[in-house]
């Protein structure tokens, strides 16, 4: 997320009383979470393991929990909660609002766009010319729909990230900022939720259909004209290159690329990085030519144990 | 889809523009994709790989991008794009209407049935006796609903279905005219999506009873006294015979038949046609005795490897 | 479920207009299915085979379709069908209520407890403080709703239970008349579907965290402090203890019970009870260090029939 003005390393420090290394008009600005993080903006990092990952990112800043030596042309900020206080941050500069009737007047409405009854706009929202919300869409406060985009019924645009951290009292939600950008062409299907990003954009490029009933997390980018059938869960921080084809019920995990023109058959699971232009199959998936020949060898696997046993 | 009157063939080559073959009085009933055209109804066909089904079809009137040869009795209508076309007399007899009020005077609700609040119910829906319709439901235009029919809350009737054309621009949706029968004593869960047939009549049939968030697409027949468990998928011009068992997050192919009284096991994925009145398990799914002894085997797959390795 | 107040046993027979043995004046305090009966309650069982469980069960009174001996300080409800019986009582004591309104005069909301536009809540239902209930979400009748409760859009708590018997002319539905009671600090994402008890109460305990479109069937208890992802589906009278971890797209079964600190990976199948404090994998799932091993050994199984077919 960008701040909506840039401000200085001792603005935001008194924010959220912290200490800071840098020159205090150092200028931020934005706050992003590791993954989406870009030049100028502060992250967040309060595990040792992931320190250096934050150090050398394109961060500016970096709200850590030790003093550690700042690296060149950085700075850091010192606190004693990381995750306590860039949530502190994300809340200052989008706090939640809440909606008094189903279409805020803050929200812009293209020409020729229809809304059907019993649709919610949340503030700010942005819709282009030309498009169809069914009955019963929600689209939370912020989100930025292209023209020509077709929504059916019930679908969620825009919910918080599904992102914890664990501590002995429960659970902390880390407050989503972020925000969803569906583009020209695109069509979604019933029941779907897909949710805002923690601090960057969940994206829905031109020309993407999505079927019924498909779950899409935080900060997922789904590339142009690709194929969602219905069922399919893909978690976040995961990218569908372009022309992708993923089939019903497929799960995928965070943080992933699914390579341009790949095909994920239907029910398969994706823990890791596919290269494009291949067909997938099996839980965990593999190529599937290589799958359909373990499954024909798992078909005569009962009789080849009788055959070894009685050697 | 019937069409509202008998058009002749003169009357519909004006309407998309094209030539035809055949008697300019031809008498032209409706329209229907492959899956479910009848005598007197137009098909469409755009690939020399599907012309002789398309031509053999039951179809009076094939919507063609070739002149070829016409069958005995029957009509060409030649275009240079018959998916365009198509979609084109789709949308002339079955154009979009907006509703701007939740319940739509020209819907029939019967004697007892309960509308629960937040329900959108479309243009020309016909709801039967003695239902209940819980809140925040959404019945799109022209579903019809038998009498004792329960729909849990957020479930979606009649969303368009995930049909297209791969164009070099982009995918072309398939324009939706048909329509979802409910029929009598039927229960739904909370949070279904029941697609519309493309062309035909997606169809659940007497007494059948479906849990949560299951997905059942386009021109889908569900025979009576089936059940249904959460998180199943269905897609498109598949048929359930009567008294199927379905278990949960199962999901079915399109365009197969699952016999009477088969039982699907929880999480199986089905991709042909299977025999009634058996039992199945598996992702691609089996005989479930089968798929079991195949299971049991695996457990002792890595000693047997060890022991082949060792001969 | 109890019962508004305690009725006797002759009472009880004549609202279903059965015949009875024990003494009239027998007090009865509730009605319960047999996974979750206590001491003053009814159960019915109507089949030989569940006899002697429904007997011994913590149950004071048995409604059963046969007399048979009495035990020592219980009663009986002798009826020529115990199903329907057991339904008329539910029906007696839970009525159904149609609302005329989005949120029902005869709920009680808590103070800072914000309510967005498009909801419904039910008659009797009670939520918290501090809660968030975002737009579209539907909240039956008699629902429970701690404080700090956030519930994301188009969730649906409290739909009936998919419970039914099998009689020749087709399914009845066992009337629900349990109860829902969601904790403190519970955060539950969009589009989920939880239902209610058929006579208990389907919980989810303080601080756990559920992602979107996840079903939780009647009368299944979720512990303190899980975490249950996106499309996981958790069938009936099931037991997630403390701090129990379930991954994308895992389906669990009827009447299990998961232990404290188990995790089960995304897709699993888990249809027996989990042992606390271990990792899951596959369908149907095991140890997962175990079916990591078997997914390798299958990798190199077309290799090893080839060796066996040369021996």
């Amino acid at each position: 997320m960008k701040l909506p003005r840039t401000h200085t390393l001792k603005e935001i420090s008194k924010l959220i009383d912290s200490e800071f290394v840098g020159d205090e008009n150092f200028a931020i600005l934005g706050i992003n979470e590791i993954h989406v993080v870009e030049n100028g903006d502060i992250v967040f990092v309060d595990h040792p393991k992931y320190y250096d990952k934050a150090l050398a990112s394109a961060a500016s800043v970096v709200l850590i929990n030790k003093e550690v030596a700042c690296p060149e042309g950085k700075a850091l900020l010192v606190s004693n909660d990381p995750f306590r206080d860039f949530c502190k941050l994300a809340a200052y500069f989008k706090p939640f609002q809440t909606s008094d009737k189903s279409i805020s007047d803050s929200s812009k409405i293209g020409e020729n766009t229809i809304i059907q009854p019993n649709v919610f706009i949340g503030n700010h929202v942005s819709i282009g010319h030309n498009c169809i919300i069914h009955p019963n869409v929600v689209i939370y406060d912020g989100c930025v729909i292209g023209d020509n985009v077709i929504i059916h019924a019930g679908t969620i645009l825009g919910a918080d990230a599904f992102y914890y951290k664990n501590r002995p009292k429960g659970y902390d939600r880390l407050i989503s900022c972020g925000n969803i950008r569906i583009e020209d062409n695109v069509e979604i299907g019933a029941g779907c939720t897909i949710d805002r990003g923690v601090t960057g954009i969940t994206t829905i490029k031109e020309g993407t259909k999505i079927d019924n009933q498909v779950q899409i997390a935080h900060d997922t980018i789904i590339g142009k004209k690709c194929l969602i059938a219905a069922h399919v869960a893909i978690a976040g921080c995961t990218v569908l290159e372009d022309e992708v084809t993923i089939w019903g019920q497929v799960g995928i995990s965070s943080g992933i690329t699914i390579g341009k023109k790949a095909v994920v058959n239907a029910q398969s699971g994706v823990g890791r990085d596919l290269e494009g232009g291949k067909s997938y199959f099996g839980s965990p998936c593999d190529d599937a030519r290589k799958k359909y020949r373990e499954l024909a060898a798992i078909k005569v696997l009962p009789e080849i144990i009788s055959k070894v046993n009685n050697i």
